[in-house]
């Protein structure tokens, strides 16, 4: 696993900038023989692309997805499955090379890393690229059919009850001012025994796939957070005669294996920060300059965060399940 | 990255169990040239072991540490740095075969996973295997000289008041029971540019790194899990002529990449598993039997999370250090 | 380094099958600020496509490469490097699904470890998958300016007076056959230290890496196999005050790592698999089929191999130059 | 892969200098369930160990190991296995730290990347860190049970009559000199699958494994080097119904995927380095000193490489047979 390439025995790499001609990647590892077409994918990537609704961004891009390799009669064939989408509807006039880093976006920090990036609608750090994420998640999802991941928005802006999110939405889209939101993402199905210690651990490796997703500043499996407030004997989840668990505090791993329980995570995306209320900023000649986000944008972020971290899940879910079966044989 | 191996190009492999002769590490890939000697390491460890006060564990662990390679005329050579540490006050006699799982432990997942294992102490589930990422936490902050990484505890069981943490250790240990805590760990002295797109972030990285310690079950950077609850004006951080920041809400991470900002992240410990107080459970033969902890245990774990924390995160920056270098020229 | 991915720092992802729409890859963690277009690419492309001569290949591949992101302004990013290639000239009808294995090839192999495979022009296994690494090997050139990376052949069918090939081409051919070849391929203006102890030596990368490419089945550094054969008086290569060597028996490695003299390996390609003289073998099903190919085919296939060892050394040495810079500083 | 860290599934880390107080390694990802002890792995490495004849080095090393971790019961329980074997007969008064680079050694070659080195006994580029490979390669053969790797010396200084190698050797030793050895290694047993495109294909596993040993320069698969001498009639195996090969040029492998043949490999060992025959050289300060080596030595080194390479194939087979179940199911 390094720079933008993922996992360990199924590794996916992905590239692409938000206003190039394309995003791609490259899913290798994946066992042979199974059915796979492109309209699996789609139905995948149609849940997540923008365009969809009013409180996602409004820019429009069909998000067709080409299988390109490894697959022959409409089965995988054990060799690297390249999927490309083409960028359609990108505006690159919207950004302009001198134009104020947007506080909370990786503008500065690539500048400040490479030096040079490509500006465009946040060139390779925008959330455009967790589309093929999306695309290499639904593939991933297949090699592990008996188990069901998903996720869904439970809170906006600290709200839990979501009749109140459309008001609180539309409030914030006229202030110019966006929402941060909490994702509760599930697997069920899972097996006892996926993961490995030390540093392969599930719940490391779910915890890193949930952080590199853009936006996320915090993940917790099971208790989560709240674990650091309990007591021992609170936190406990009693086994009885048969094996069944009387609770499931742990989240369905413990000492980073799975437990056969649900798998639970939380993960909390910041408000989108591109937003039109004016912030304090500079350029990139570090003069002082006003970020007023004019591009399109989603009010929440969040909610098309969803479906990125069930393909996060389904990779990692998908990996140690070749893992285990590698180590341990199945 | 894989099994019990971590990082990327500083690598860290350790083994060992709870109740085997000894445990140890191999960490490669330092740089050469760095003034190294056992006190150094050896302090770190002290401040780590069990045994040094009411609060944490009995077991009676001197925890020498010996460098066994890498380091000639008291600098480190470019070659891998072994060291080892004998296990001295095992006591495989309060841990019988046939008892019952812990909750909480991976005692029954180890199980299930491998058939088999090596149920003295945890094996190599116990937290006695974090003495190793300390020591190896110890040399990596020789590498980043310029960065300061501490940790400490700031709540125990929800309590934030450390003036009441005493009294409340007390009656969980009266009570048999344990508490969990939350530890925040941050570094400063990190310039802006360390961490890489997309899935070898800064921020996925030591997410992944501090889940991977034992007992963790939420990890925060920034504002963390409150994002959720902010808009995008209130998390915004803005920047100002001359590149300062108003504020840090990111946490000094942006784009996965560190802004220059102190690196923030608070780590959930969740309550010790081991506890007197009976809990349900079952044996290896599935039998119902009543899970009564009464080996040495800490009636806080996360007290002792703190230096592992610290490790880690040295760990990670070191290794993204030296990423940066080898990519960007430094 | 796993499957279809290639490097430690400098990583290679190739995707693509022979008759499928395209062939790509991905090319993760080159550094920012280089000067790149298509063009530049496209030059060594051009050596070795077929098409351009009668002793290769007479498919018909334009092969055209387009570079899809990691690019800005005529300069690297940082981010990775997509191109890709479509494929114009498959002639599927040419390979029938229950063609006889030919012997030498991986049709067999494939199914035996897949189940199944993609047929057409050898699928995965097609030597066109080079293509990429040549189109990579372009851009890894970039990287290390200094170093010159220069590959020919030196002997075909055992015979080193290059006077003689073209009749023992048209030989050859004319008996549905085919020959093998012998390649040296030359780093020079290499700096002494790239490389590292144990398993990452620069020599045991560059082994690994040419014996990855197709028909090759033997490599050698330095003296080679002829090392085994000398004394170790005549094998050693004196020193001289500052620094110069009297010889280059090692090949310009040393321990794993570089000396500073030209590198210096010999790469055996055996002769191309696919002939028209008919060969004992069978087809999927296990009947006695014989193998007579009809495809079109070079008849040296060692002929072509010389651009893609310039391309894995090229590849090799950059990623080692990135190594040596992250570990040492440079 | 990378620096000390060898493997895939299956890997080993391995550290120590020839003349620190210990050396050993790691081996992560090994299967659980398998009988082990420190007997198995004696056998092997007392095959290897120096000291055992008059044509190998006479330093005595009882080579005893001990294995730390990973074992309980008699039996590996997927958790690492670390090994120890103490070095006890280091004489450090044969090496100066003012002495001349010795030729064809990698005393220059780390000084020149490392900046400094422990030059006791050649440090960690000694022959001595193939200890823990035998070690390693022990445990690996466990893992595959149904494979049988067997490694000889099938030439000595370009002789393959081995009734005149003892005269050979002792006129070598009369001289001060060394002789260059040529190794067969093969392995029987292997089923047809194991392997993967592209990068990770099992001919290339292998050549970089094998050419990591100290002291190889040249790698052959099957044919080997003289394939490029061959005609694709004369190379081909033609296959007969029910599966059987007539021949086996390919050495047991095709597209990188083992064919069900014997795997067949040879490896050429130069020539011992250290030779008491006068070299020319410069010590660190690049004066001019004649290199006369005194230390204790083996006259042809590769009499002792046969049961590394064993190890090595041994260590490559079974990742493979482990990744190839990973991916495949077995």
């Amino acid at each position: 696993m390094s720079h933008n390439i993922f996992g360990h025995l199924l590794r996916l790499a992905t590239w692409g900038e938000s206003h190039g001609p394309a995003i791609g990647c490259m899913l290798d590892g994946c066992p042979p023989g199974i059915a796979l077409d492109g309209a699996h994918v789609q139905q995948y990537l149609d849940r997540r692309r923008p365009g969809t609704g009013r409180n996602v961004s409004p820019r429009q891009e069909p998000d067709q997805v080409r299988i390109l390799s490894g697959v022959h009669d409409g089965h995988t064939t054990g060799t690297p499955i390249a999927m490309l989408i083409e960028n359609v509807d990108a505006r690159s006039a919207d950004y302009p090379a001198d134009a104020a880093y947007r506080p909370g976006h990786a503008d500065r920090t690539y500048d400040e890393k490479y030096g040079r990036r490509d500006p465009r609608g946040g060139g390779r750090a925008s959330a455009r690229e967790t589309a093929m994420r999306v695309a290499a998640g639904a593939v991933a999802r297949l090699i592990i059919p008996e188990v069901r991941v998903e996720a869904e928005v439970i809170a906006i802006g600290g709200e839990e009850d979501a009749g109140r999110w459309d008001a609180m939405l539309d409030e914030a889209r006229a202030d110019g001012d966006s929402l941060g939101a909490l994702v509760e993402c599930r697997a069920t199905g899972v097996p006892a025994g996926w993961g490995a210690p030390i540093y392969t651990k599930l719940d490391a490796d779910l915890a890193g796939a949930m952080m590199s997703i853009p936006a996320v500043k915090g993940v917790e499996i099971g208790e989560g957070m709240n674990a650091a407030r309990l007591r021992g004997s609170e936190n406990a989840d009693p086994m009885r005669e048969g094996g069944r668990y009387d609770s499931n505090h742990a989240g369905g791993i413990s000492g980073g294996i799975s437990t056969g329980q649900p798998i639970v995570t939380r993960i909390a995306f910041k408000p989108t920060s591109s937003i039109r209320k004016p912030v304090a900023s500079i350029n990139a000649a570090g003069d002082a300059k006003e970020a007023v986000t004019r591009g399109r944008h989603d009010p929440c972020v969040g909610l098309r965060g969803a479906p990125v971290c069930e393909a996060m899940m389904a990779l990692v879910l998908a990996d140690h399940f070749l893992l285990h079966r590698g180590q341990c044989g199945g």
